[in-house]
């Protein structure tokens, strides 16, 4: 063994060791890891997250995954004739479409996170909010606003309004990793199709999660001043309302704001905005002081 | 209340009371149901065999459900454009045929039967066998036989070579009702398309379950004699072998009594392959003596 | 099989389907039922009321019996020549004949029951109120009103003050059901009679019981007016209290209507009178909505 | 406090520091003790047994009782007018006579002894043989013997074949002092008259039991020599079979030493046949070496 | 055996009987007994100290003990050449001598009391304060008072502002006794030297303890009046504040009362200072109703 | 942040994720550690170890450590002006040798290994093998061999034959990190002088851990050959008896190998014998594949 080599190694352990105090810190935690989408670039870089999920349950947190999946759902629509609607950045959804999402989510997506889990030494179990009463949701009613004021069937687009926490538990205690697929069930058990942030955020709440963790394509929130543009590495809710307003919070970003919002709301001790293709984005956020992305608090 | 609306009520608690031998015999035992398929007829018929396996989890039995889905496949494959291909009675399952198949399956015929179990008051869980190691399989090995001799490659077609039964038990013991789609993950955790009778035999093995119970669209095993046909209500392993051989069991029914004899041979005390269209089919199986459909044993 | 006993054999399915929603309903909690007395009248009577019993723990409910035994009393006193005295319906009861009661009670009637809910398959336990602090009486003080104003001493007639109910609780988590004899014990750990009735709308009240069913040999409380005599199905303790000053509830019927509201003030959800000699009266009773016999609520 | 109350004082304490090797060596252990009859004489000494029987449970040991009570029975029979019949020291039980058993057993004697436990601040729980399997018997085949050879019908009399200990460990471990009634039920839960002795012997032999303690109203096993009657205070199988060979030990002795033989054989380590008029006859067995009464080992 | 060793064995098996109520009403419940230093007066002394506490383990109570080790901490620390200093009764503590404070209680006197316990078939575990965060403690402020008015550095000793209970739960709760030298940790996890007595009164009321009983040398407290000497057997917080003022409670019986004040504040039921030099001293004191020694309260 | 920092950052989280698999692969398993004496050279050095060993714990693996301290009780022996004295490498321990030995290993060096542990953020507790039954031990026979062939009496020098694993297990499954000193306890529970390597591997062995690890202050084992000395990374028995034979280990690795070899005799997997002087040398030995330091196997 050359000097060299050990030393990289000495370098190795004392990073181990660095992460010591938040072990300890957020053991038997829950962490909510919103993925999937933009953040779901390549095989090698899911391959990080994936791990870095792995590593969080070994040592000793709980984490629950929620994951959409647009990009996949547009594109097996086009394959099977439909074109993609959009209303106010929520997807027009019929009943061929709910089946579509539902197909997509369930027999792609999901499976894609469980398979790349389970590679890693981990016990993933892939699940639908339609399972055992977990997102219980009804249709959300929408007005688009605007001039026009008339209101616009979305179709199958639903909101929570309650989470029943038993399933993840039961699963998260006997040591299983839970993928949960943002579709709800509403009373009559029809699936809806839920904003993939948005469940993550009530998800989050319910389990009084330590950590919301929303994995995107962009490194956080930005924003535009005279002197150019600043990245926020932490923001409060007022902010976030006045950003809002002034559009410069907009498109996907907002369900991730309000993801983090609701969540801390119901008791969410701390929620992040980071970028996902970074490499282990994750462990970076949780295992240092610093921190990456942006932080929203109450 | 009237005379003969009374007597209707004491007719049914009689009912009730005649169960009660067979709800002490099987309380805390697992039954293995294989549903799916041509047992799957009408929304009408469902409702009865869903009713009937909640009921048996109310009793204290733990029912699983395993399910295929090839119909629902071909008709998606072909809207994709894509024509379905079988050797020896076996989908040729290319990687773009066994996406298909999961999306068919996890998304589509896995959650059918998941809503219609919670629509009657079950908490339903749907799971793919590739969740957390429960279906671990191997490609099949596949040679047609024949003059031909030449091997075929079926792709993604898989068999099960050992049953993880942790997550089937943790679900089991918490009231949720576990419904399978019967997909694998070899060995580097991609799919493999497993026949969903082959793959609730052995699960029905594994779990040392009390009966796999086979729901299908004929009434059990015909013999053809000189005399004409005759149903065959209970049968054992070597007539099983002389009725494949004359080639009187053929086609879909092989996998079947391929599925109970399996099962039987790791333990499983009774096999049975019942016809799913008739009203109430489980419960007349399981709470008479007389049993309905063929009896398969050692 | 013919196609009629196939049509009965469905038709019977149906009753258990039927069934399902009570089952969800009341899975888990204790039932009581006062049984025993005017209502054991035949052995072919008591076969169906302990195989509803029987049924009802199958299902997830845990029942709980009381009874007493007033003519079994009577006839051994008969028999060691002691002439039965009442006193405004109590039995006066000297040593010797509290020595009988418990005899007859506890060597008898529970036991009689206790062989026919072993025989129908349940593991049936016989307690007396005496055991481990179940039922914690003391001596009835009794003045019959009237005239004279002279109080009566009724001997060993008791009132519990405390039940504590760890013993039925141990014993219902075990899958046993326990059958309890209505006998109390005073400090000095001495036998006092309770009435059953009595006995039963406590432990109904300590054990926060779902329902208290009192099976007796009426049909449960009728109410004569100007038109005839009208039976009713459900009753509130002001029209009660009416019908006890008008003398139409009177003799046995007031302690079973006054344990039912007792058992209510107690937090029980729902009490009810009803026959006991009309077959499956239990299972009538809980599991269709019309209900049969009285329903007394607040 | 003068020196003579304190010196007391100090020799009662030592007495309690001199039982601590004996507490260590049964903490935990199952105690069956067979008591009831002849042993019975007075409440003053019932009332020292039940404090010993108290003050194992308080140590740890697991207390178990079993009682007969054939003079109690006697004297209810003449008071029904029913003369009692023995054959071979049995007794002669119709229908009628079982009936009287059940209840002089459980309804009186049970009784006596579960008040005195509770008295004592035991939480005591008076037990039939025929309470959830507890002692399933059959009828025992009897011939006398002797020139005659004819069969006799005893009727009611049974022995038992199988013991269910699960009730008796579900009262134990939740800190119960079980109080069993000789009595066993057949295969249709018919009552049987079982032999108090062979009762005790039985269940002590199914717990795996520490001690089979029988008290009596003798001090011991005696044998006569021709240098007079010496008292036994240790016997073995063999000498035991010499003994009923030779006469010297008979009549109401025979089930005990008999009950001692079947326990051993089962696995019991020791049992004792003790004068249970002796004050703290049970203390003085257990808590001293040299012990009393005779000790029976195989 | 003769007649006068039968009446000695009844004699001792009734000292047994008088034990029971107190066995009844203390099981369960934590003891704090504070021993070491004066009362550890002889080998044989400490044997019935020691066969005490094991019997009050035996019979369902929970032992704590606490030991300080003045004496030893003295002569060792002049086998090492340091000569002790107290100012105001308290050790001046140099970092020298923490060290053979430490290696004393621990190494010495715990061992010892260890040793005796697990010789009368205990499992006793010795424990340091410092142990998992058992006594959490800071520097004591010390002002002595006086006319001189400065203050002294007494160095490390400490006083306790939290116990964390945790460890002493799991080794009571597994049949351990644990035996805790009088040291804690400031929050570097640096030792300090606690007052035993004190140490012992935060251990009762941290432990909710049933009882806190402080061994010493002498019988208890005394008080000068005109007419000579009184003890005194009970004595209540106000007593004790002025029997202070006038110096007659002073040296080291000033930290013993303040532990039981300290515990009852807490909650503790009863505190008492007995002398351990007398035989079976805590067992006179537990099992007698008279009591022996000072008995605290509030 | 800048991009070095970041890219130092995301080396560090590769470092946690390459731990990824050991962490699988330990977690739950027992690893004995052996610490003290000569790998204990500093301040600095002990806190990395200390730090290794709270990190095992968070992960999921169970650490317990061993210690001797030879070189502290040297020290201590001097200052109480004893010379200490050897044979054949052994301590001679008379009585007054062996109680400085414990209050030197439990009052000193436990405490200082106890105090790291927690200032980690571990709950460590200290132990003596003479603990609760832990190390069972009895004195150690000795002849020194050679010519003269007498027997020397080494004194309380002991060798375990039992370990009592129940209080590691009670304490490890609690969340606690055991540290035990290498004190044993004869049959009459007085202390005995154990080696401290033999003591580690008779509980490794006791424990059935995964890994036995004795830090020393040597990288491993060495063979002198023709060429120089190789280090040697992994030996087998065989070679180890050759090498003793030859003289080439000895010393103080004599009893080092006996502990890996008695280890492994009892089902440990592996055992090593690492440089404690080296940063993190725990760590780079579970968490590299190369491992450092020499393996010993059978």
């Amino acid at each position: 063994m050359d000097a060299e080599f050990m030393e990289n190694l000495i370098f190795k352990a004392e990073a181990l060791i660095e992460a010591l105090p938040y072990m300890q810190l957020f053991s038997g935690k829950y962490f909510v890891v919103k993925y999937g989408g933009q953040a779901m670039v390549s095989d090698e870089m899911m391959a990080t997250v994936v791990a870095d999920i792995v590593l969080l349950k070994h040592i000793g947190i709980k984490p629950v995954l929620v994951h959409g999946g647009g990009k996949e759902v547009n594109e097996m629509m086009r394959r099977l004739g439909k074109e993609p609607r959009f209303v106010g950045g929520l997807r027009v959804t019929d009943d061929e479409t709910m089946e579509i999402v539902e197909m997509v989510l369930l027999g792609k997506v999901n499976r894609h996170i469980v398979a790349l889990l389970n590679r890693c030494g981990a016990r993933a179990v892939g699940l639908s909010g339609g399972d055992a009463g977990l997102f219980q949701a009804r249709v959300k009613p929408f007005s688009p606003g605007g001039s026009s004021g008339k209101d616009v069937d979305l179709g199958r687009v639903g909101e929570i309004n309650w989470v029943d926490i038993s399933l993840i538990e039961t699963l998260s205690e006997n040591d299983y990793i839970p993928v949960v697929s943002s579709i709800g069930a509403d009373s009559s058990w029809e699936s809806l199709n839920i904003n993939a942030d948005h469940a993550a955020g009530e998800l989050a709440g319910a389990l009084q999660a330590e950590k919301l963790i929303i994995l995107t394509d962009v490194e956080g929130i930005y924003q535009r001043t005279e002197k150019g543009t600043r990245f926020i590495s932490a923001i409060k809710e007022k902010e976030i309302r006045t950003l809002i307003r002034d559009g410069q919070i907009n498109g996907g970003m907002i369900p991730k704001v309000e993801a983090c919002l609701r969540a801390l709301e119901q008791g969410v001790a701390r929620t992040h905005i980071i970028d996902g293709r970074r490499k282990h984005a994750l462990i970076l956020e949780i295992f240092t002081d610093a921190g990456i992305g942006t932080m929203v608090t109450l």
